[in-house]
Parts: structure tokens; C-alpha cells; sequence
């Protein structure tokens, strides 16, 4: 790929700080780079001033740099201050990932498709993908290698599903959706009758997921099916790898759920809701709109909306927490005394 | 599927309440819902009389009660008393699992099969499966596509392989077991010498992984093979998604774990053991039967048969954990206080 | 396999104890296993002198003892003095490991293979298996069925890709590394802007894992792509399964981290480091050498070289965590207590 440098400055609202330069109509870059590993024709961006030193000695050619940035020292590359060097920067990288997207189209074979399948124009089918029967994928959707899709599934338009996903019978997914590689959408519940001799019988699965629009669920991503009815998760809402998702559980919009967080069954969380790495909420609860959980906390009641934000398990307000904590840590000087 | 509603009264044994209806021998339902979703031809159940505006509001046709309630408002519905409503209603749920599954025969191609490889009977090879050298697998076993199976393998009937399994080498499989979707049976142990420079010497694995009769192991959850003998998961017990079972482990029977939990290498767990989510056990480490650790316990040391109950880490008796948390909270109000 | 005895004596420099045995030239075992399991022809080790009842009793006809060790009963097997038994009995278990290996050669119809791929002598590539383009693999490496090979990925040799193995396109992957079934390595990072109405702008992945020689990554485990640059992990590392380790984290040599542990983005980890199951390490921070976290401990703050041994959340000097978490337990007793 190649960016004229003059369009960038159009398109960024940008302004050039090395006068110095002749900028010529042809000047342009052609790849993305760091600033600490930038070779000519490269683009990075500064991040923040604290990294300066790696700015002034870069061999990129330009660099985005925030608007109110002065340069105490000369450098060697062509700086543009712009409102959101690093927004900015990640429009090119979108830019990259999309073009590498768009030239998946067409089959590898030999790649399975059953009956009664709908495909939109300008998908990918991966070789040794699966489609089962009854299926219903939009425009330019992307299905790479050994993806599986059960029966009676819809997808929306522009979804991509990575590499070894699988999708059950019944699933319904979004358009813009991203699947990474090894999720799992739609497995059976894990709830069971205890029988009179304690051995377990199984409550089979007969509903389903809903993935709504613009959700990302991550890598090797777990997401289970209602017993009976849905397990959803709203728009725009992203999970990251290895979450546990149990069965029923119903995830708000704008909701993003760190790696290899569990939410347990029937559990009912709100939107635009932040929760941390390694999180557990504990099932049939509710938490509202806009809670924040920080990393592995333990979720055993239902927090109604609000701006609250948890630590410990059980969680509680994280500024409590962390005052408690300080005054269990002193414990360890003060271990002879008789509290 | 049809189910006639003369025919699940006898079933059931159940008591029709509403005797306005003049219940005809070909009046019958034909699918499962919940009473929020309900439409006609539907048949839910009533959990519990909190659900019981639900249950006057259903467009459901048939809905199953407990023996005991007493509607005090009319329902467009027909209403069976039950014993168990939830547990009949999750019978039908398993008729029509079954009815699914039994659809699933035969071989889709392409199939990978090594040689020396029995299959019994009304068996199921998905698309891209792949089977080794010297595996026997019984009647009615259903392997999805994308599923791995290595040399040596033994599955008993009626076991479930869902997409994209995987079972090492020399694994033994028992009867009506269930893997979910990624779920890998027998995956090398994490298991080293430190070397005199520090560095780690493997410490391969040889022995294998047997699950018992009955067995079900969740999505993505991990199941290690043994250094040398085996690890063993007994009968009846449940595994839930992404849950890891080191090297060397053995479960007994009827034992449930819940997602995300960590049992660490050579620890011994009994029968009829509640796990929840998250928890964590360390290695070389004994619970006897009936032990209970409730969600994120972290578990240190042995503990005996009995009907104990844990929390925390390092766990220990939940009411005292309770009575303990409850104390550390209170450091929230008196951090000033030097303790 | 076989092994001479008189053999096996001269390599690990053994001592034979039981002078009555008349050993012929030709005298050899032919199979490894445990003391208790012990049958005619098999070796076994004595891993502690704790064990030696089942050293008396087992039916193994060769066991490989401490050579301090002294038999106070008979034993019916050979024993055989080594200074390490375990070790020696590793290197058999290498050797059957190796020759189960070297028999994996070749290609197993249908496989996916991209354009202008070159692939090394003597490797393997299972059915069902796909190598998309530009992509350089070494000697010796075996590609199990289902692995997702994408394109720019260079493989060094005598590296092992287990069953439904993915690797995403610019991986670049070392010599002798084991990859475990369903381990996806490079899958997109969790980075997002927050825009001005709470939504989550992605931020993509552009760049890619690097792992060095003689990596190991456990099953169903998860490595993303760096940002931009280098998601690495160093020579001789070995990750268990089911661990997240996030998008531009780097990770030194030969550093072990147990299963179901995650590492946040951008943290760096230094060399030697042991961290336990289900530990948490927050994001952008440093760990240096020789670090020690125990199971579970969550990690919030840097901590420098050194031979701290870490528990708790958040973690912090494990002797002390152990007194602090003693006084918190007799709380237990002491809750009515005004504290």
C-alpha cells in the first residue's frame, strides 16, 4: 500500500512542522512502522512525549505527531501534528486489514456446504469449512479454513469467522461481527438435574445464541445456548479470549469483557458495562448499565446501574477494597498481636 | 416433533386444571417454548409461582405446573399439574436432542480414516473428521466434523463428539459420553526438570487420558494425559467449558466442575465433589468424596470426605470465610485506626 | 522398542544391586511402566524411597533406583542404581515419544497447501491440514490434520504442531517448538478506542507473535498479535494450557507459566520467572528475572529482578501474604469483636 503524504495532510487536517522539507507531489510512504524499528518510506506516529527520544531518532519517514507537540531537537523524519496521531494511525491499519480482507474471496476446495444454503456476494469460504443445512450468510462475509457452521445458522453481512470457529445449529450472528479463531458459539448449557442416587441428568440445550451487530467474541471464546429461549449479547459489545459465556446469559450494548472472564448462568448484564480480566459474576444476577469490574473480581450480588466499580471477591466498591486491603497487608508486621 | 397432550397426561401423570376445555384425542402441541415467547402449539412450564404473570399472559397452548399450584386467574392456556415440571418439560427437550441427533448417520466426504478402524453401527462422520490407525469405536457414536481422533483410540456407543474435538493417542472413551465443540483429550502434561542452567527439560507424556461412562467435558476445556498410567474422570462426572485437568489427575464419579476451574497436576478428587467456576487446585493434593468449593475457591491443601464447603484462597470453611470477609470489609471505616 | 539391560547400564552408568540375577547378553525390557502397573519386560523407576513397598511388590522386571538406595526386602525385578531415575526414565519415554514422531512423514489427502510455500525434508502434514502463501517451514516439522497455517509464516524445524494448531499470517515460530491442539497464536489483540458515544472503535493488529526456539504453548491457549511490532516470547518458554498471554507482551527465556494464566498488553516478563496456574498480570508492566508468582496471585504493579515469591491479589510478598492471611482467618473466632 501507499499513502501520498500530501493526501494524508488533507485527510488528517494535518500540519507539517519540518518546513524544511520540499515536499514534492509524488512524496509518499508505504508501510506502518514503530518509531523504534522505522526505516525510510515508514510511517509511525508518537504516542505520547515521554517517548521523544525514539522520535528524534527515527529512520520513518513521517510521523504523526499531537498537534500542540513542539520538537526540541531536529529530526530526521517529516512531522504532522494532527488531533489524534494514534485514531489517525489506526485508520491506516484498518486500511491494511481491510485490504488483506477484501482479497479473501471465492472457495478453496474442498470446503463442505449442505442444503438449502443462501450466500451473499464477494464471501470467502475457506478449504475445509463447514455449512451445514438451512443457512443463511450475507454479503462479504469471510469463513477462513475449518470453520464449522451447524444448521438452521444466519449471519450478517461483513462478519469475519477466523479459523476454527464453530458455530451451532441455530446461532444468530450480526453483521460486522468478528469470530476468532477457536471461539465456540453455541455449545450446550451446563445445567443438570441432580437424581435421587446424586448422579446428574443432563437439561439438554434447545435454544440458542443471538450475537447482535459489531460484536467481537475472542479466541478459543466460549458462548453457550439457552436451555430454552436466547443467550444474547448486544451490539457492539466485545469479549475477549477464553471468556466463559453460560447459557441465558443477556450482555447489554457497548460492553466490553476481558480475557478469560466467566459469567455464569442466567445472568443478565447491562450496557456499556467494563469488566476486567479474569472477572467471575456468579449466575442469575443483574448488573446494570455502566458497572466497571476491575480485574478478577468475584461477583456474587446484583449491582443495579451506575457509575460503581469492583474489586475482591465478593466484590465491593474497589476504593473500599483497596482501604481494606492496606490494612490487611499491615497484618504481617503486627502478626504476634492478639487482634 | 408432535407430542399428543392425552398421551403426556398419561405420560406425566398429570391433572389437566382447567376442565372448561373440552381436551380432544387429536389435540396435540408441537414445539417447546418459554411462556414470555409462547404462540399457539407451544408447550411451556411454570417453574415457580413468582413466573405466574407469565403464565397468565402465555399465547401457549399447553403449560405444565406443579401439582400443587392453584391458578388464581383464568389462563388461556391448558394447564397440567405435574410433579416436576421443569423435569418433564426437560424430557420432551431430550426427545427432540435425540431426534436430531439419530438424523446424524452416515459418512460426509471428505472423511479421513486410518486403518484398522472398527465403527459400530448408526455411527456419524462429519466432513473433515479425522480418525488414526487401530481406533474401535462403538454403535450410534457421533463425530462432528473437524473432529481429531489419533491411533489407538477406544470410544464406547452412543458418545458425542462435537466439531472440532480432539482425542490423543491411546485415549479411551467411555459410553454416552459428551465432548463439546475444541474440547482436547489427552494433550501432552506440563511437566520439566530444570536443567542446571535453568532451562527445562520436558518430561514427556506416555500415558493416556480415560473417561468413564457418562462423561461429559465442555467446550475448550482441557484434559491432560498422564506422564506414565493414566488420567482418569469417572463416571457420571461433568465437566464444564474451558475447565484444564493437568497430567495424572483423577475425578470420581458424578463429580461436577464448573467453568474456568484448575485442577493442577496428580491431584485426586472423589465422588459426588461440587466445583464451582474459577476454582483453582493445586497439585499432589487429595479431596475426598462430597467435598463443595463454591465459585473462584483456591484450594492448598488436602481435605477429607465430607460435606464441607470452601471459599477463598487459600480456602477454607465458607461460614468462616463469610464471618472473616465480613470483618475486612469493615476496614473500610476504621482505615484511620493503627491495628 | 527394546532395550538391552547391559546396555542401559553403560549409558546411565548404573549399578546393577541384585548380584544374584545371572544377566545374559541378551536380557532386555521392552516397555515402560509404573511399579504398580508393572508387568514381565517392563521398566519402572523408583521416584522415592516412599514408594518402595510398590518396589518389592511390582511384577516389572527392571527398575531404575537412587543408587543410595538400599532394598531392605527382595525385590523379584532388577534394580538398577542411577543417579537420577526419573531423569534416565524421561529419556526412555524421549526416545518413544521421538520414534512415534519420526514415523509421521509425508502427506495425508486432502491438505491445503497456498503458493510459493516451501516446506523442509522429512516433515508431515495431516489431513485436513492448511498452509496458505509465502510461507517457510523447516526440517523435520510435523503439521498434524486441522492445523490453520496462515500466509508470511515461517516455521523453524523439528517443531510439532498438534491438531487444529492456528497460526496467523506473519507468524514467526522457532526451532523444536511444540504448539498443543487448538492453540491459536496470533489472533487479533482486545485494543479499542472509546468514541464519543461510548462505542468501541477497534484498533487492529497489525502486528505479529514471535516465539523463539524451543517454545512451548499449551492446549487451547491464546497469543495475539502485537499492535503494532512484536508480541514475543523467549527461547526455551514454556506456556500451559489455556493461558492468555495479550498483544504486545514479551516474555524472556526460559520462564515456565502454568495453565490458566493471563498476561495483560504490552506487559514485559523477564528471564526464569515461574508463575503459577491462574495468576493475572495487569497491563504495561514489568516483572524482571527470576520472579515468582504462586497460583492465583494477581499482579497490579512491576516488581523488579529477583527472587520474590508472589501470592495474592493484589499480590505481594508471599511470607508476608501467608502471616496477613493467618490473622484474617482468625477472624473467624473473633467476629464480634469491635475491630
Amino acid at each position: 500500500m501507499q499513502w501520498n503524504i500530501q493526501a494524508l495532510v488533507k485527510r488528517f487536517n494535518g500540519k507539517l512542522f519540518n518546513s524544511g522539507y520540499e515536499l514534492l507531489d509524488d512524496h509518499h510512504v508505504d508501510h506502518l512502522c514503530t518509531l523504534t524499528a522505522g526505516k525510510p518510506g515508514g510511517i509511525g506516529f508518537l504516542h505520547h512525549p515521554k517517548y521523544s527520544v525514539e522520535l528524534y531518532q527515527t529512520q520513518a519517514s513521517l510521523v504523526l505527531v499531537p498537534e500542540d507537540f513542539r520538537p526540541t531537537q531536529p529530526a530526521a523524519a517529516i512531522l504532522m501534528g494532527v488531533a489524534h496521531p494514534y485514531r489517525c494511525f489506526a485508520l491506516l491499519m484498518e486500511e491494511i486489514n481491510h485490504s488483506r480482507m477484501d482479497a479473501k474471496v471465492g472457495v478453496e476446495l474442498p470446503a463442505y456446504m449442505g442444503q438449502q444454503v443462501v450466500i451473499g456476494a464477494n464471501s470467502y469460504r475457506g478449504a475445509f469449512s463447514y455449512i451445514g443445512n438451512h443457512v443463511v450468510i450475507g454479503d462479504n462475509v469471510k469463513i477462513y479454513p475449518q470453520v464449522y457452521i451447524g444448521d438452521h445458522v444466519t449471519i450478517g453481512s461483513d462478519t469475519l469467522l477466523y479459523s476454527g470457529v464453530k458455530v451451532a445449529d441455530y446461532t444468530v450472528i450480526g453483521r460486522r461481527c468478528i469470530l476468532y479463531p477457536g471461539a465456540v458459539i453455541g455449545s450446550g448449557g451446563f445445567g443438570f438435574f441432580t437424581n435421587a442416587d446424586q448422579s446428574y441428568q443432563r437439561i439438554p440445550s434447545i435454544g440458542n445464541v443471538v450475537l447482535a451487530d459489531d460484536v467481537e467474541i475472542g479466541a478459543n471464546a466460549t458462548v453457550d445456548a439457552a436451555t430454552i429461549g436466547q443467550t444474547s449479547i448486544g451490539q457492539g459489545t466485545k469479549i475477549d479470549n477464553l471468556v466463559q459465556v453460560a447459557h441465558n446469559v443477556e450482555i447489554g450494548k457497548h460492553t466490553g469483557i476481558a480475557a478469560q472472564a466467566g459469567i455464569a448462568g442466567s445472568t443478565k448484564i447491562g450496557a456499556y458495562c467494563r469488566l476486567g480480566g479474569q472477572i467471575g459474576i456468579a449466575g442469575h444476577l443483574e448488573l446494570g448499565d455502566q458497572v466497571t469490574a476491575l480485574g478478577r473480581a468475584g461477583i456474587t450480588r446484583s449491582f443495579k446501574k451506575g457509575q460503581v466499580t469492583l474489586s475482591g471477591t465478593p466484590a465491593f466498591e474497589h476504593s473500599k477494597f483497596l482501604a481494606c486491603y492496606a490494612q490487611f497487608k499491615k497484618f504481617a508486621s503486627s502478626r504476634r498481636k492478639d487482634i
